[in-house]
Parts: structure tokens; C-alpha cells; sequence
């Protein structure tokens, strides 16, 4: 597990690869990249093809080790972007490393098999860097979707889809990802990842998961980042937590007082968004889950952050949208990465 | 100009008229309405019968005297509601009044004509309420857009429309009102307000209008907010000012702490949400003027209701979507009402 | 049973109800209706208010023994429109009736519990009026859906929701009323009807069957038109058939030509659309299922809307979108009615 | 100009370049491809990454004097797909060749500008290919747009942007390539093309333009297919002419008729849809100019494609959106390439 810095820049469209000059410009080379993190700024649903070109006109340009993660959905204020994590010459605080899990197979998107795969990836990775699991303070996933071919091919096979709905599918295999997250993490028992995937999945969580699903791959792309444990006291940091719902100023105000009290600057926020499937926010009413022109996820990311960059002062935030299982209902992950 | 009282109540569909129920277990009666203020969960575009199913079922319950207003878009964390302002039985700190303008033609929508037929009603409420026009914090309006049977019905006559697109038209209509707003509280002289709406449109702005436009009604609806001027240690108070852009987090937080130490506690926020026009927010590039998919008014609705939601803690805030001449480019004006 | 003339007006808006005054200057009363079947012109979807504004204005206006049905979504070249069956002073070869069920708990839409009340409702009538089953050209039904409100009550109650997907509430909605017409017509037997609505439902259609389903509403209700047994010559008649699928040009074209033959003039299309679920027609692959941006139905609408008003050179015909249980999978239903 | 032959696969996503090797099994190379016309599944709009997706992928597999044009939008029953135009062995009865303009900056996108320069390249690849402007069956043209970005710099240069809106700059930007194909094809003057870009732009279109405009590129790529006058009774042949609005079945049945009458077998069909204008077919409203939901040239490619899928029995036809110039108001060109 390699110590990391941390680098973003602003994009002029999914193929725009100019920050891999301005990386360089600032003492990295592509051959340094760990993972390429960026928000797109397709619909980051089904039909996300921005998610396709970018990762499609990165992968050729980055180590066959590094992984990239494209989320999309860039609405309302947020700023298309990437974030770079590069092996840093020496000890930053920081430390990240890379994988993925086979492909999976379309009957398995979303079924415990993927959690199972994923949380074998991480604990193996875990294992590798030879730290502890409290260490960890963010895992990012990209995780495959079903599309209406999947879908007709799992029923060729003579397989019933795990859903014929393919917006759904995206949801299934995020908290796919999430539950196989806090499989490896301890944060739950593995009777616990099962029966959470079983016929009536839900009420497991992870406060470290971030998953986005996307039509442009068969595997999951899997990206940690940890303390480093020898270097406590280096110029980067992190913080994590979960925002309880999808207005919860505080817990972000919090942060930012302790980080501002460590004479911190933010460098990057990570969040998940999404809709409270009760309905409700703090017992009112919310329209995102029956407004059928513009998805939940859509609205979620749109709020949740407007919020963020506006208590960062930074539109350029990794917002995700989709939070099953990556933080409680209604309420989403987050981690805030900053320099002192 | 009577004092008024100011009372919020979440609504469970464009329909739902219990909040006149339960504005009756508060004491007050439908007689007593001055303005309804509501969120319906349209789209708040051209085609959002929401604000017409509301308008339609609510404008039976009311005095003829009374305004409705009511602002499509819940989009993110914002929840349907209707805001009452109701003639108090005492003083109360704040007065308010509504008026509307004549119906208007087609042809003049968006025009300078409703511009200054705006400018003259609320001229006109002013100098009737005798109070000076310092003391005005909010002027709320609703005010008309083109469809495609009114664009054709203008070319019938041999006219030219101001806009061939129906969205377009929401837009210069609600500058319109906003030039007229800021030409009746003094904000802008005649010759600009004239200059504004001319052959280059724009420049001009008012921190006190919120505009909102809908196909629900052919004159403009008024309502006007104020402090009372014999009663500036009422129970009620408002601030207003302008975000001066919709990351705006600091005068937000500003007039809460202000507020605070009033031990004042938020009855209302109304503040105004647009995408910036330039394409960047601080420098960075936003994508809501080139998204096909969802209106821009969307996309800022969902971010700075986030923002202001998640600030005050409540979702059932009034953000109103489109802030031409309503607060700076890419801003937008803001009133929050409280009680101490 | 009653014979029963049929007429049809355009509308500007939903809130249009000049229909009425043109269908008196047709020498009918308000009073004569059966049943106000419209296109209004909102997404269809679980959001679509402007089928709440148009049942609430024109139920005000008809006989409290008639029935609306409004079809949200004018996709593409459709024409908003209402269709009204109006009882005829003398045969016309056409009899009508409407009916409706009682209102269903959230927690029986979309399950036998709905389909048995509709079969069990229209068996009562087709015993009431006479008529032999056989010569029932169209059963055309308004079905509630579930929202947000609704899921969280049904998990309130300790139950389980049929879905948590309110706009998937809308199809289970039309397939458990397909269901039920396609029992109460003999096109199958009971136990296939249960089996039809059970853990893997689907595999059971009614060419007769037209359902759609809307917040507006928590019954059903149910129109019926059939050919007078006593007056096979009226100037008044029906074809029924189905498209086989989206692009069925040809079934279209040979009814068409059979009442070219018979020198008859169409007076009103009734078709369902649906984009097929195995996502391919004829073996080309489609989008409409992966696109995350417009739900499939109102793809279908369009798609489908196109054809028939091409063929029959008349944008306001009814299409509605949705056509589970309502003609083979990807096809629909199709009734015409014209005069000779 | 060569003579060509013309082959077409659907694709499974905009990156699916396997219709390569089918094109290698059907006995051509990809030295031989004159032109890639595909229709991808994006939105059509300003935002479509599917567009630039594929164009990035075909272009590195393409020789260099060969055009790419991606359509977006495959509403309804459209399903993707590529149209190759290859170099035959020998004479096939079409010829076709290709060229591109100069790159465009932003504030000369669909000014009169960009039509002269279009003008100017068709007419020398008529000049070159020797023929009579008259045997010209199709001009397609891929052309730019305006984003946020370009309107931004537009204005820094201190130059008044043709539209702030950037959906309508792909409008313009089609309109003034079909000026500038009616301006070679001497469909028009050189003086009503400049008054038709003036200040009050419109009333002038040739039956033989199809332009569709993308955020991929700055130039216009440019593709002519043409009658082989040297081979009049080839194996290949084309049909032209326009819809007269989008409901226009007659025209397709004749020309459909014609190519029957011939043993003709329908290669391909390249239409142009739009909403018209004036908010009405036939005298009937339409409301695709009012949904704020869905852009006009989706609800116009889902409409026309099902109408033309439907007669034709083929769903993977080229159906492109925003018929400005392209044919009269509300209809579209019409071109239809059969082999006998």
C-alpha cells in the first residue's frame, strides 16, 4: 500500500485529459497513478455514456494497475472533475492501493456472489498492505449494472434476473458492493451480509462505502484509502463519518470546525446522496421517489450537493448519488480528505 | 397594509387543502387570507399543472381580495407546503398586502409593458399602505408565460413574439416583473428600467422581488411584505438580502446568526435559485445550461434548496427557480421571516 | 345497457372543458354522458397532474353515474383530447356502461385482491346489460397506483409492499386489471388468472383490455362498449384486434381497409403501446427500457402514436402507454370505432 | 466520386465496433468506407457523450479522408445502428463522397458564416465528381454546437452570441448547414439564403439536406450520395422527396409502392422529423413545443420512427431530429436507398 497524495482538477468535458498535463505540471507522471476518480457529467444512470468515454480515453493513458471510478451526475452546482491518488515520493499521512474482482457473470450482478467476490478483493488487499481494518477510512467502488440485453440474456440462459427493471439493477449492485464493503471491513458478521442480501434485502450499512454503478464494466473497480499507520502526524488527512439524512449540515460543520481547527484545507470531499426511500425528511415529505421525469438519484446528488459545496466553498466535490448500504437510509457516507 | 400573521403547512399532494383546516385550529379563519404562497411538485415549467390544479382548487377557498402564489419545482429535499400570510388580529411587526395587474395580452408578456404595469400596482399599494419603501423586504409575484397556442396566436395578429421558445418565455417574463419590482422600490431609475428590456436585455436587478411565472394565469399576482413601521419590536421580523451566488453559504449563515442572537426562530426562507448564466460558479464550470434533460431551474432549485434546507434544517422552504433581475447573475434575493 | 354515440373534441388545456359546450351544440346535454374518455397532456407517470386537474374539473360537470377516464401523455404528434360516450335518443349499432369497484388498500393495488374485484364488477355488468361476452369490443380501465405516501403507509401497517417502486405500481396496476378483464371476458380461467398474479406473474393477456392507472384515483373505473346485439347494422361500429407488436403497421392497414370497404369513417382509435420487455422488436435491439431519462411508457406513446395517426391521418387518437396484460408483450390492444 | 455500395448493422452500444468485421465478412475493408452514419442512443442534445463516444472510437478505425456522422437519439422504436457507405469493386448505380469544412470558432455557428462555407465545399464536391447538381439524392451534414463554454468565450471576446440558449444553437447551426446545401444545390438564391440567416431568420429548405449538429466537433463533416448517371439501371437506387409534416404516411406509402413496383428491397431510410413550429398538425394542437420535460427533437425522432419503422418493418432506420431547413416546417427530407 503506497503512501498517496491527492491532486484534482476541473475537466472540460468526459474527454478531456488536459489535468494529466497539470499533474505533470505539479511533479507527477501518469506512471505514479493509483486511481483516477472523476465525476462525469452524464445522467449517472443506465444510459451514462460519459462515464463510458472517460473511462474509455483514461484507461489507455494510466498503469494497467490503477483503477479508474467514474461517477456520474454532475446536477445542480457540481463541477465536472477528476481527483488523482499518485504514489507520493515519500510518507504523506495517506495511503491507497488498487483492485478489482473477476468479471462477473450478468445472473450475478447484485446477488451475494458479488458481495462475496468484493469482500474478498478488500480483505485480501487489507491483508497486502498489512494494516488494520479501523484504518480505513474510504473504499470507492464501481460496480457493473444490467442492461436490457443482460436482461434478456439471463433469461436465455433460463435464469430469473435478480430485476427486469435496469435503473434498479444499479441499486442492487451498489448495495452489493456496500454490504461485501462492511463484510471486509468487520462493521458487520457475515450471517448478517447474507440474510442483508437474501429475499428481503436491506438494513445493513457501511459508513466507508462509496459504489456507483455504470454500464462500462464487468467488474468492480475497487479504490481504498487509510491512515497511514507509520506516519500519523503527515501533512494529509482524512475524516470520516455519515451524513444522517440528506440535509444534515451539522455532521459537515463539524468536520470542517475540527479541520479548521487543525489549520486544515479541504482537498476533497466524498459523499453519498440519496433519497429517503421512507418518503420523508425529518417527517416531511420529500418528491424525489415519485417524481417519474428526473430520477432519486439525480435529485439526491443535486441537493446533497449543493449543500457540500456550499459549506466547502467548492463545487468540484465527489458527490454520488445512490447511497443503499453506504450509510443509513436517507443519509450517505462521507469523508473529507484535507492537508494541514 | 395589515399585519399580518405568517403560518407554514406541508401539503400531501397540489390538491390537499387540509392545511385550510388546520390554519383554522391555529385561529385563523379563510376569510382572513391575504396570500397563499405554495411549492407544488411540478416541474415549474411550462407544463406543470401542478401550479394550476393548485390555483384552481385553492383561489374557491379564499377572499376574492386574497393572491395565490404558487411556485412549481420541489426538486431535491424540498417539500410541498403553502405558506399562509393572514390578517392578525394585532400588531404584529410585519404588514403585507396583494394586488394583481390587469390581464395581459400575449404579445406583451416579457415586454416593457408589463414591466411598468407591474411598477404601477405596486407603485400604487405603496403609496395606499403609506409606508416608505425602505421598509418593503419582500415583493412576491406570479406572473404569465407563452404557450405554443399563444406564440401562434401573436403571429396570427401579424405580431412578433418576444420568444418562439415556450420555456424562454417563464424567463423574460419573470425579469419583467423583477424590472418592474426594482423600478417601483426606487432600486433603478426609469431610463434603465426602459434600457433593461430594450433590444440587449438584462443588468438590472432588485434584492427584494421573487418572480415566478406559470401558465395558470394571464395578469400578475402581487403580494407585498413589509415591516410594520409602528411596530418595530413586533413578534415577527424579516431580513433580506441576496445570496451572490448559489454557493452562498456565508450570508445565509450570516442572517441565522443574527437571528440567533435575536433568539429568533425561522417561520419562513424565500429565496430565489438560477443557474449562472456565465456557465461557472467561482471559476468552475456547471453544467445545468447544457444539460437537455433537466431544465437549469431544476438543477438550481435542487442545489440551493439543498443548501438552505440543510442550514435551517427544514425542507419546507420557498425556493423559487429562474432569478432574472432577481439578485445578481447566478445569485438570487433572499427574505427569511422569524419570530422572536 | 345504452346505446351509446360517440364524439370527440380537442383540448387546449386540462382545464378545458369547452368540449361540453361544443358537444351541446351536438345536440347532447352534460346529463347524457357515459363515460369522458381523455388524453391529457402531462408524462403519464406517477406524477402526472394533469389527469388530477381534468378528473376534477369535468366530475364536477357529469352525471354522478358516468366515469372519466384521463390518460396522461400526448407524446410526439398526439393530440390532447376527450372522447365522450353520450346516450343516443336511438339504437346506433354501439351500447356502453360504466361502472367501478370500491376503493382498494394501498396494500391490494396490483394483486388478485384488484383483479377479482374488477373481474367480479364488469361480470355484473355484462349480466346487467344482456349481452353475450363475445361482442364486448373494449373494457377500458382507470386503476390507481402507489406513491410514496402510500409505500410507507402499507409498511406502517406491518405489511410488504407489491413494489417500492411507485412508478412500477402503475404497470402492476394495469396487469392486475388486464387480469381481471381477461377473466371476466372468458379470454382465461380463473386459475390461470391466479396463477397469472402470482410469485412470477405475467403470461396472461386481453386483446379487449385498455388500463391506466393514476394517482388521482383509489377505485377503478371501468367503461364497457360492445356492439348491440339488437342492431348489427347501426351506423355506428367497432373492429377489435391487436398489434403484435410495436411496428404491426399491418394489422392497422387491414382494418382500416375492411372499413374503407365498407365506405365507413373512423371516428376514434383505442391502442395500447409498450416498449417491449425483452428489449429488442423484431430482433433489433431498443432503448427504451435502458433509458434513464424518459420511462419506456412514454417512449411507447410516441413510437406507437406516430403509426396510428400517420395511418389514420388523425393526431387525436387514444393511445395509451402501458400495455401489460393488454395484448401480447410488446404489442397491445387495438379497437376502432367508426361510423358508416 | 465513388461508386458506392451501402451496408447497415445495428450495434450494442455507441463503443460496439463488431459491425466491423461484419462489414469484413460482407467482403469490404475498412480502406473501403466512404462514410459511417450512425444513429446512437443518447439524447440527441447538447449533452449526448454517446455522439462523441462513437466518434472517437470509428475515427481511429477509419481512413482519414473518411466522414463520421453520429445522430443521437433513438427514441421509441428506433434501434442503433451503422450505416456504412463503401467504395464498390464497381458500379452500383449510387456514388457518393465525403468532405469537412474549416473548423468554426464559436460566433460563426450558424450564422451565415458557416452556411457559405458549406456552400463552398458542396459545390466544389460536385465540381470534382463532375456531376449534375440535380442527380444529388442526399447531403448529410454533422455540424457544431454551442455550449456554455463556447457562449462564455464568445462573450469574453466581446462578441454577441447568436443564442445564449445552447439547445437552440444546434437549430441554428443545422439551419444554416441546410441553407447551405438548398445554396449548392441551387435549390435557392445566393439572396434569399442571406436573407433567409438574417435577422429574421426561416422560410427557406431543400428536400435533399439532413443535418444533425453535436458537441464532437467544430467543422462540418460533410457526406454526398447521388444518382450514378453513367449507371442509371444499377442495383442500387434512391427515392427522394420530404414529408409534408410528420404525420405524412402518403408520401412513404408511394415512394414505398414505387420501389415495390421495382421488386425493390429497402436498404435504408434517412428522414428528417421536427416539431412544427406553429404547435399544431393538420389544425390538431400538439404539445411537443410545451413539455419541459422532453425536447421537441425527441418527441419528433419517436413519433416519425415509429411511423416510418412501422411502414417500412424495419426499426434501424435513420431518423434524425430538428428538421430546420430540412424540408418544410413540421415535416422533413426523405430519402430512401433500395437495391432491386
Amino acid at each position: 500500500m503506497a503512501a498517496v497524495d491527492i491532486l484534482k482538477y476541473t475537466t472540460s468535458s468526459p474527454a478531456d485529459t488536459t489535468p494529466l498535463s497539470l499533474l505533470e505540471n505539479d511533479g507527477y507522471k501518469a506512471s505514479d497513478i493509483v486511481a483516477v476518480i472523476g465525476k462525469t457529467e452524464g445522467n449517472g444512470c443506465v444510459n451514462d455514456f460519459s462515464r463510458t468515454l472517460s473511462s474509455h480515453i483514461w484507461e489507455s493513458k494510466i498503469p494497467s494497475s490503477a483503477v479508474t471510478v467514474f461517477s456520474g451526475g454532475t446536477e445542480g452546482v457540481l463541477s465536472p472533475h477528476v481527483t488523482f491518488l499518485v504514489r507520493a515520493k515519500e510518507k504523506t499521512g495517506l495511503v491507497a492501493c488498487s483492485g478489482v474482482t473477476r468479471d462477473f457473470a450478468a445472473h450475478e450482478v447484485g446477488t451475494e456472489i458479488q458481495s462475496q467476490e468484493v469482500a474478498s478483493v478488500i480483505s485480501q488487499m487489507i491483508a497486502d498492505a498489512g494494516i488494520q481494518k479501523s484504518v480505513v477510512h474510504l473504499v470507492l467502488i464501481k460496480c457493473p449494472l444490467l442492461t436490457s440485453t443482460d436482461i434478456d440474456a439471463i433469461r436465455t440462459e433460463g435464469q430469473i434476473p435478480i430485476t427486469t427493471d435496469t435503473y434498479e439493477s444499479m441499486a442492487l449492485s451498489r448495495y452489493a458492493s456496500a454490504v461485501g464493503i462492511a463484510l471486509a471491513l468487520d462493521e458487520i458478521t457475515p450471517d448478517r451480509a447474507s440474510a442483508a442480501l437474501g429475499p428481503e434485502p436491506g438494513g445493513v450499512w457501511s459508513s466507508r462505502a462509496s459504489c456507483s454503478s455504470g454500464a462500462e464494466l464487468k467488474n468492480c473497480h475497487i479504490m481504498m484509502l487509510a491512515a497511514d499507520p507509520q506516519e500519523t502526524q503527515g501533512r494529509l488527512r482524512a475524516a470520516s463519518g455519515y451524513m444522517k439524512d440528506a440535509i444534515d449540515a451539522g455532521v459537515i460543520l463539524g468536520m470542517l470546525n475540527k479541520i479548521q481547527a487543525e489549520n486544515g484545507k479541504v482537498l476533497q470531499v466524498f459523499v453519498k446522496a440519496e433519497a429517503d426511500p421512507r418518503g420523508s425528511i425529518r417527517g416531511l415529505r420529500h418528491t424525489m421517489n415519485t417524481d417519474s421525469d428526473i430520477h432519486s438519484t439525480r435529485h439526491a446528488r443535486a441537493a446533497v450537493g449543493g449543500l457540500v459545496a456550499g459549506l466547502v466553498g467548492d463545487s468540484a466535490v465527489y458527490v454520488s448519488g445512490g447511497g443503499e448500504g453506504q450509510g443509513p437510509p436517507g443519509g450517505g457516507s462521507l469523508s473529507i480528505v484535507y492537508s494541514v
